[in-house]
C-alpha cells in the first residue's frame, strides 16, 4: 500500500496554499495547524495512511482507538492544511507521502507550499523570534519583511522535504520556524509563527484561545521555575 | 513479491468476523486462535507469505520443514481466523500484510475485525483480567459489558494495525487483551480472552482442553514457585 | 529494479532440479556448486542482479572488475545450478530473488529444489557428517538413506527460503548440510555434500580435483595445528 | 516515487561517455566534475530526485533553499556528467538511481561509463598517484598507460555500481581513483584525476582554476602544519 490517500470529498479550491502542520520540534507546526483548522473552519477532505507510520494503535480515554494518521483540511480562505499525529518514518516513507500530497494539491490548483516548525535554541528569552527561508527571491523578500531573519541550517522532515519536492513539481515554497527549546509542546512559538503566517497569507485569525494557552503554559512554567529556584535555595 | 495470498478455496462466508490470532505477548492470541480453529472446526482456505517474514526454514522433528507463514481459516460459525507462526517484521511488512488480509475479508463480506492479545503486567494475581478497546461507541459499550475495563496505552503489531487499517476500509474493530506476565506461553490468559470473545461473538466453544492446559501449566508453575520458595528459605 | 534476471539463452530443460550453491557457512554450497558446474559442463544461461546486493565493485588482479552477481547454469544432466559470489541482503531482497528464480525454473519444468550448505559445529572429527531435511515424507526417506541423520534447527538464507517458497509454488524441496567449523572455506564438507547429492540425483561426477583441494587444505591445517601445538608446548 | 528523473531538455548526443562525479572520498570526483562542467560548458538537462536521498532541505546564505539532488549535464565534447550534492543512501537507493541513469544515457547512445573518486591513503607524499580499473582488457590497457597502476580492493558507491550495472546493460566501464587522505575536500587529487581523464577521453581542459585551488589549499595546509610543528616544539 505504501502511501494511501482516501478522499472524503473534493473541495472546490481556487489556487490554494498548502500549509504543513505535522508534529515536530516543540509541536510548533502541529499546534499552529490545529488552531488554524479550528479558527478558519477547516473541513477534513482526505485521510492519509502510510506503511511508514508506526504499526500500532493508540487508545484514548474510555477505550476508543486512535491510529497514526495524516489528514488534509480545506479552509474557506483557500488554504489546505496537512495535519496529523505522526510523520512517516524513514526517508522513503517521507518522500512517498510528501510526493503524493504535493501531486494531489497541485491538481487542485496549488502553486505554493508553506511549511512551519520550531527552531531549536538553548534558551528563548522574551518573544520567540521567527525565521524564514524560501525557494525563490521574491517570496523570500516578502517573508523577510514579516519576520526576524533567515533560517541557518537544515530544515528536517516534512517541513523541509515539501519545499524540495515542491520545487521539483514547480511549486514555490516558504518556511517559517519559531524559536523553541523543544522540551515541551510550545504554544508560545506556535503563536508567533501563526502571527507571521496569517500576515503572510493575508487571512484574519482569532488568536485569543492560543494566547490563553500560552498564558496558562507560562504560569505553569513560572511556578515550576519558582519551585526549582526554591529547591535550589536550600 | 512483498505479500502474497494464495487461496486454497473460497469459503461461502456471509458476514464473517475476522479474528486475529498471531504470535505476540504471552502467545495469548496465538493459543486462543489455535484452540478456536480446533474446536470450531476451522478450515484453512488461504496461505500468506510475505517478504517481511524471516528468511529461513525451520526443521521439525524427523527432518520435516516448516516455514514462516500466516494462514486464514474459515469456521462454520462465520468466523475467519488469521493464524500463523510469525508476524511480518517492520512497519512496511505489517501494513502490507494487514492491508491485503483486510481487503480480502472485506470482499468476503466482513464488516468487523476482532483482535486479541496479552496485556503485560509485572504480576498477575488470580484470574487474568481482560480489557477492551473499540473503534466506535456502540461496539465499545458491548465489549465493556463483558470484560474488566478498557485498555490504556498502545496496541502493538497486527492486533493494533488491523483495527486502524480496518477503520480506513470502513470495518468496525474491537480488541480484547488479557493480563499476562509475558514470560511464557500463557494458556490461562488465552482462556480468559476466549471466554470473553465467545460471549461477544455469540458462539459456543468447548474450553475443556484449554482448561487442562491451564491446569498443567499452573501445576508446573506452583512446583517451580515452591522450589523457588524452598530455595529462598535457605 | 529490485531483482533483475537477464537471460543469455533458454536451455531446453526437461524436468530440471534446481540446485542452490550460494556463499554461506564454510562456503560449502558455493564450493560444491562450482565443482559441479566445472565437472558436469554447466553453461551459464542467466545473470541475476539485485538491488539488495552490496553497492560496490570488486577489483581482480590486474585491474579487472567483478561485481556482486548471481548466475544460473544449466548442466546436461538436467540440473540447474544457482551460483554466485553473494547472497541478497535482508529479508526482502532474499525473498524477491528466490521468488524470481523459482518462478523462472518452474516455467522450465522444474519440480524439485535441492539446497546445500554447512552445519556449524564446534569441532568436526573425521569425515564431516551430512544431514538432511525435506518438504515431504517420500523425499525425506530417500534423503535419509543416503546421509547421517536429519537437520535440527533453522536453515538460514537462500538454502532455507528456496525450500519454503518452493513449497508455495508447488515444488518439492530437500536440503543437505555438511558439518563444518565455518572458520575457513571448507572443501572437505563440500566433498561430503557432493557425494550425497550425486547419489541422490543420480549423476556421475569426478571428485578428484575436490579431493586434491581437501588434501592440500588438510596438509596446511595440520601444519598450522602442529605449529599451534609447538607454540602451546612452550 | 523511488527515483525520479525530470528531463529539462534532450541534448543531441552522439555516443556520449557518462562521467560520474558524485560526492565521495575527499570529494575528488565531485570537485573534478564541477570543474569539468564549468570549463567544458556543461548544460544541465536532467534533475534527479530519489526517496533514498536524505529527508531535509538545506538553507543557503540569505535564506535560500537547497535540496538533496543529482543532476545530469551535457558537454559539447559529447560527455554526460552525473553531478550532485549527495549519493542515494542504502543499497536499494543506489541501485535504483544508477540503473535509471544508465538506462537513460544508454538510450542517448552511451557505450562507456567513466567513474572517478578518491583512493584512501594514510599519507600522500608529493603528487597523488592515480589508479585505474576497467571492465574489459582493451579499456584497461588504455587506462594503465595513462596512470600509475591498478586499483586493489573495492570501489564503493556509485563509482563502483555504475561499472557493474553498466556491464549488465552492455556498457564498457573504467574507473580512475586518485590518492587522498580523505580528511578534507581534496582539489589536488581532483586535479590529478582530471589530467588523466582528459587525456583518456581526449578533450582539452583549462586546469588553471583548479591549480589555483590546489595552491591555496596547500598554502593553508602548510600553515596549519607549521603551526602544528610549532605547537609540538613546545
Amino acid at each position: 500500500m505504501t502511501c494511501l490517500i482516501r478522499l472524503l470529498e473534493m473541495p472546490e479550491a481556487r489556487e490554494p496554499v498548502l500549509v504543513e502542520g505535522l508534529p515536530g520540534m516543540g509541536f510548533v507546526a502541529n499546534i499552529a495547524a490545529m488552531h488554524m483548522i479550528k479558527e478558519l473552519g477547516g473541513r477534513k477532505f482526505a485521510v492519509i495512511t502510510s506503511s511508514s507510520f508506526q504499526d500500532f494503535a493508540m487508545t484514548v480515554e474510555g477505550g476508543g482507538i486512535r491510529t497514526p494518521v495524516n489528514e488534509l483540511y480545506y479552509c474557506p480562505q483557500d488554504i489546505i492544511i496537512l495535519y496529523g499525529n505522526t510523520q512517516a518514518e524513514g526517508s522513503l516513507g517521507q518522500y512517498e507521502l510528501c510526493w503524493e500530497v504535493l501531486n494531489l494539491v497541485k491538481k487542485m490548483g496549488c502553486k505554493m507550499v508553506l511549511t512551519m516548525g520550531g527552531y531549536r535554541r538553548e534558551r528563548v528569552l522574551g518573544r520567540p523570534r521567527v525565521y524564514c527561508a524560501a525557494t525563490n527571491q521574491g517570496l523570500l523578500e516578502e517573508a523577510r519583511r514579516l519576520c526576524d531573519g533567515v533560517i541557518v541550517g537544515n530544515i528536517y522532515g516534512a517541513a523541509g522535504l515539501l519545499l524540495g519536492l515542491g520545487k521539483v513539481l514547480g511549486l514555490e515554497g516558504v518556511c517559517f520556524l519559531a524559536e523553541t527549546m523543544d522540551i515541551y509542546p510550545d504554544p508560545r512559538a506556535a503563536l508567533e509563527v501563526l502571527k507571521v503566517v496569517s500576515r503572510f497569507l493575508g487571512f484574519e485569525i482569532d488568536l485569543s484561545k492560543l494566547e490563553e494557552a500560552v498564558f496558562l503554559t507560562e504560569e505553569l512554567w513560572k511556578e515550576l521555575a519558582g519551585e526549582e529556584r526554591r529547591e535550589k535555595a536550600f
